[in-house]
């Protein structure tokens, strides 16, 4: 699941979402708890798809279109400190039929601190699999 | 919502919780996030139920009887450090016909570290007050 | 340590910090879980703090300046929901020469969702109690 | 980073971490929030160190040696859900010079809900890359 160096392919969000980290998200070694990037991840998923697709999460669930994640990978390059200014930088790595994957990459003063990737099946609201829907297939290419 | 001293109509669960702290409870000053106790709250009552009035808190969403809390009181005293085995002590302070009131204390080899309380509503499903079925409160008392 | 209606004495920060939930913040009930209303009271008054103090905690900390917390109120009326977008209003209730009080509400749309206070020492480094620098406390005031 | 079927050289601990779901861990969804199950990890990994090499993590800490997450890795096949009771195995699945690798399942009634991996980096506590000590890697072997 990991971005090949050189790979062009990925579909960036506009802008970066900026963060500052809370007491809340750091853990006794004075960095942020490691699960916590996985929320920064959900944050810029999110916000990819309300400035990209024009199209929230919540409305898509509301229309019984959900993505559940299937797998997660966190590559930590170095931490992000309590009350680092960090930005949240969101691609669409991947769309299939049935999936999606995004890439992220937490930076801090441009310094990559973490990548990720987030893998996202596509189901009803009862967790079946589904295609997903062709006007948002089309809006994701 | 403070418990006075020399308070005794408590009714204290039979045993106490048994919690060992981990690196996500805690923050960048070594101790347990402030947050976190209210999670170590929620354990308390949780299991208070199941073992005082032989009911799991998820059977009784079932039937449709909610408690979402309505107000909750902190007092840290201490902190809990990384690795500290805690106990969490739960009692009933307070049943009335539409709500339930929980006190309880953390505690590390009998010292106290925080106690607090936390009041909650009896809902239906859909957030609208109903008196507590009349075979639970019977259990209560 | 409510806040009683009618009092005047509070000094609000000019602005509220705005956050949008996201699925991470909340719970199988569909709501922000009741822990994370913590969370957003930190955002608060860092951010208080930063733009009234012009000095942020980080920075008190290096000088051996903390807060930890001693008390902490919530009183929950309606709850913050997914996706929802919720301000952060935080007003200084009281400073004496050894403990702040700080009061905050989430709000969405001038609806009040969730009240509350958390109350802080002045400590060194080492959690000893110590008076609040002059210099600071003027700030406070 | 995923274990191949059939992979034999895994270093299992002699008994599971029984967990309770609580609220705290669940999403609107009503299972367990994905960035969670790292927290789950980390009680894996800490437990089997205190059984297997009969030294807690926090005590290596005294002693300046650190492990840092550089890596991990997460397959999410079904849901737990609030109140389950789960099982969390884990296995130490590689020791190099300056690396642990651990695997993990978590499990329910015998059924892999959720299974990863987490590699970790051996430093001292300025995160400088430092050997495993000796004698712990002859106890991991």
């Amino acid at each position: 699941m990991e971005v090949k160096n050189g790979q062009t392919n990925l579909l960036w969000g506009k802008e970066p979402i900026i963060y500052r980290v809370i007491y809340g998200d750091t853990d006794k070694a004075g960095v942020v708890y490691y699960a916590n990037y996985l929320r920064l991840f959900e944050i810029g998923r999110t916000e990819w798809m309300r400035h990209m697709l024009k199209v929230s999460y919540k409305s898509l669930e509301k229309k019984g279109i959900m993505f559940p994640v299937v797998e997660a990978y966190i590559r930590y390059k170095a931490p992000a400190l309590y009350d680092d200014v960090i930005h949240i930088h969101t691609a669409l790595q991947e769309a299939t039929k049935i999936s999606l994957t995004f890439y992220y990459e937490i930076k801090k003063e441009n310094k990559i601190l973490v990548t990720g990737t987030t893998k996202h099946a596509s189901t009803d609201t009862n967790g079946k699999l589904t295609k997903i829907p062709k006007g948002l297939i089309d809006a994701f290419s």
